[in-house]
């Protein structure tokens, strides 16, 4: 079986940073964003858009792109409801073949979960509001129309969204430690200093986990 | 300023197997149960009833020893609110006085929080309810007159008392991961490869956290 690491993040802890790094220093690949677009290409969906419903169950005021043409629907609940359920099917085959192919590092999009056939090395990252603030602020271009205010807001948002998400495809608390293997704070401690750390760690695990 | 390493632990997580091997790696002090046996020594009362209220919250049917010897009283509720507080306190000094005296590794007795201004790298040990029971049944002398049903109540009763313990000194929920640096599930990870992960990474934290 390989070895598979999934990495479940707090918006602005640097999780993604984190996972990079160690599939870097592991070798190994990494998948983030080649989910939505894996997904997008077999659904005709527009990336952005699964982007925002794969994590954040955001109530998306569609644009839905079919084959990249936007159009604008009123959908009903119903068709909606199947909709999130046929993105989390899709979802579960292209993590699934991931997982198949080789050594991995997988973040985000319930992978811990959808994925725990293959008894995956579970990692959270957290870190506090003002550490988040602060990464999410020198990710200048992404949020620099934001005010100090809205950008607080909106990490927190982003936050309860996932977990939302998750408590709705899985039954289970995001975040909670019991569904982890190890949870970790990135206030005080440089990414690049815990990737470190823990490379040892998970190049020693496959045994366990296997 | 001393760099302090704190651990909080579920019952029979390995937390204390965990803190000695990191004080032997980082060639620290440990202290785990000095703490009760320094507050026996100040306020004269018998370490097994310390231990069970320093950590515990248990609402120890007395024997208080007084000077070694045991002494069964009805005491009131408000004695025992005082009395509680009054090890609280000594706690909190016995605590700060081995914080300045060197770098070292605390087990226990909400040292993450009484500890705050040292800035300590505050780890969390948990694991799942299996991995505990084994680990207890494995410390067979202290636990061998329990019968499976019984060790497995032991085990919830041991982490709901240092919960309530917790949250009734420091208005904080007992393992929230917020309070720590790092959460650490040993169900599946040797302690001892655990403990190898993390050392390099406590070394070199005290820049950062001082």
């Amino acid at each position: 079986m390989n070895k598979i690491i999934t990495i479940g993040r707090e918006f602005g802890s640097g999780g993604r940073e984190l996972g990079k790094e160690l599939a870097k220093l592991l070798g190994i690949a990494y998948y983030d964003k080649e989910i939505t677009q894996e997904i997008a290409k077999r659904t005709q969906l527009a990336e952005e858009y699964l982007q925002a419903i794969v994590e954040n169950h955001t109530n998306v005021p569609f644009p839905i792109t079919v084959g990249r043409t936007i159009s604008h629907h009123n959908h009903g609940g119903e068709y909606l409801l199947n909709h999130y359920t046929h993105v989390y099917s899709e979802q579960a085959n292209v993590l699934r073949e991931m997982a198949e192919r080789s050594d991995c590092v997988i973040v985000g999009g319930c992978s811990d979960y959808l994925l725990k056939d293959y008894h995956p090395f579970r990692i959270f990252v957290y870190a506090d509001a003002d550490s988040k603030f602060a990464r999410c602020r020198s990710n200048a271009d992404e949020h620099e129309h934001l005010s100090d205010k809205q950008l607080r807001r909106m990490i927190k948002k982003v936050d309860k969204n996932r977990a939302k998400h998750y408590r709705y495809h899985t039954g289970q608390i995001w975040g909670n430690r019991a569904n982890y293997d190890i949870c970790i704070n990135t206030s005080s401690t440089p990414i690049e200093e815990i990737a470190q750390a823990l490379a040892p760690l998970l190049k020693s695990i496959k045994k366990e986990k296997s």
